[in-house]
């Protein structure tokens, strides 16, 4: 079964899985405001593209549980705010400013007072966590069309259970693939610098009891030699109109290594994570996060005091790389328009 | 001033620094027996295909401090048995059976006793090494050539002073760059899984004062893209005859990388490190190491318990690759012969 990786508490607050434990503890997280659900996003305790977005559409909801007895013009004012709060945490995933958005415009096309205009946010909010539940499920229906019955998936970084509301976006074919008894086979890049591939992949394809590999980063390219690699399958974090997508940082390097090698590259995700208003990836802001994250491991220096580190959290895959894009609407090429 | 990987202790012990505790702590380790050298060896508190095989000579000379008064027939009986304990330690550079192969020539057409053999042993250890010495500076010498007065150097491992009895051999062109006042920047690799280039190189290269910026692995494609490396330089374990090399696991996808974007891609070697018994690389032994080197850090798990990985301590580039080799004979093209 794959695992839930976000809920409401019983008291309104966004319950989390911390990402940033596992896979050493399995820790649940109430997050009570608006700062706190942005503090998790930028710390990367909630991660994943899809996922970003519903705990923003959820945080929304419980950072305005207190303003319920406000007026209208009131409650807007302060959804606003904790709007800009949350919308400031990460750069570079579309999906968090599109689901804030779609929460904002809700909000201003119900009438009433804030009473009236929470219940509608918490509809929309839970709306968007079971789109993305249906979501996930659609990709891995289209996403099965593309798998041999004994497939061998190299995949980078986390796209599955933990990075959405439901059975992941790159990982939904594979958990399909295993729910109909394929032999299905994932090797699963670490993913440097924070291993979400070595501690949330394995994790919960482990958890799944799906077959799977670890391999650092750099050993993907002799796999891809040795013939043992038939379909690369990524997440996005943004698409362009002319399909460049912002991905994990090592993301294009796979790209080119299977293009090189003749090993389709299959991007996967949400339609929402198209962002038609860039022409195209030079346009995409790419966040540079800190040099710590690549020099300090588990607490412990990995490199000289002193030394420099570049730390940039994605690259941009150029759309001619790609073999396909699977999206809830199908199989699909650009150009793409929202 | 780059750094003294080994040494002579005053007793006759190989003086090495343990490269697995650096860069947290310098701790220097004398090393008394044929099996402590191939346990540093095999531990890889020594490491570098140079300074290996330097290691198992000088180890032979320690091991046979003992055996000085013994008779030439039973010295180089016990000499042999060290030579296989030290040449089972690694199995993938060539650099350590060489090394010993010499020492047990050296030994068999020596006159005299144990107490001659084991003088003329220890002259041809040390012969090894300065010979070593001389190797890295014209490596470093012929590797001017091809670089440009300020040019961006993407490396790989850690093929530097701490690699070699020397300045090392793909860091080699850089310390002499440096020392000429060029303006030399170098992109370094952290190489995991064990992370020669963020605790080797980049300590190295922090102590000799030139520029320098860690990366994971999986950044090096898209700095190519945007046109931040101006030539790839890596070191080699094993060279074949048609010039296919064995060398650290990740070094065949900078290769392709760096053909796809253009970027000239150097190995640079002893001559040592040519196999010429091997016609091509897929003959070249590659060594599998433990699977908690990927997923233990800092002796904390980064993947789940029970998660399965694939540890291939080297990869095999093509020689097709590589623009050219920078030996200690020049800079040059296969096919090679001993």
């Amino acid at each position: 079964m794959p695992i839930q990786a976000i809920s409401w508490s019983p008291s309104g607050a966004v319950r989390i899985i911390d990402q940033r434990a596992l896979p050493e503890a399995e820790i649940t997280r109430d997050l009570e405001s608006a700062e706190s659900v942005a503090d998790a996003i930028k710390q990367m305790q909630v991660r994943g593209a899809p996922l970003i977005g519903i705990a923003a559409a959820m945080g929304l909801v419980t950072a305005t549980r207190e303003q319920r007895s406000a007026s209208r013009a009131d409650f807007l004012l302060r959804l606003k705010d904790f709007a800009a709060v949350l919308n400031a945490a990460r750069p570079t995933a579309v999906n968090l400013r599109w689901a804030l958005e779609r929460m904002l415009r809700v909000a201003d096309g119900t009438s009433g007072e804030g009473g009236d205009l929470w219940e509608r946010l918490r509809v929309e909010a839970t709306a968007i966590w079971e789109e993305d539940r249906a979501m996930c499920r659609r990709i891995g229906e289209y996403g099965l069309t593309i798998l041999s019955d004994d497939a061998n998936v190299l995949t980078h970084c986390n796209t599955g259970a933990l990075a959405t509301g439901g059975i992941g976006t790159a990982l939904a074919p594979i958990y399909l693939a295993h729910e109909q008894g394929r032999r299905v086979h994932v090797y699963v890049d670490e993913t440097r610098p924070l291993l979400q591939g070595a501690r949330l992949t394995m994790w919960e394809l482990l958890h799944a009891g799906i077959s799977c590999t670890l391999i650092t980063d750099a050993a993907a390219a002799t796999l891809m030699r040795q013939a043992k690699v038939d379909v690369v399958l990524v997440g996005a974090d943004r698409i362009c109109a002319n399909g460049d997508f912002a991905n994990k940082i090592g993301t294009y390097g796979l790209a080119v290594l299977a293009r090189h090698h003749g090993v389709p590259f299959y991007c996967a995700a949400p339609w929402s994570t198209v962002d038609a208003s860039l022409a195209d990836g030079d346009l995409i802001p790419i966040e540079q996060r800190a040099a710590g994250e690549v020099t300090v491991m588990a607490g412990r220096p990995i490199a000289p005091e002193g030394a420099a580190a570049l730390n940039p959290a994605f690259d941009v895959t150029p759309a001619r790389y790609v073999t396909g894009f699977i999206t809830d609407r199908g199989v699909v090429q650009p150009p793409f328009g929202n």
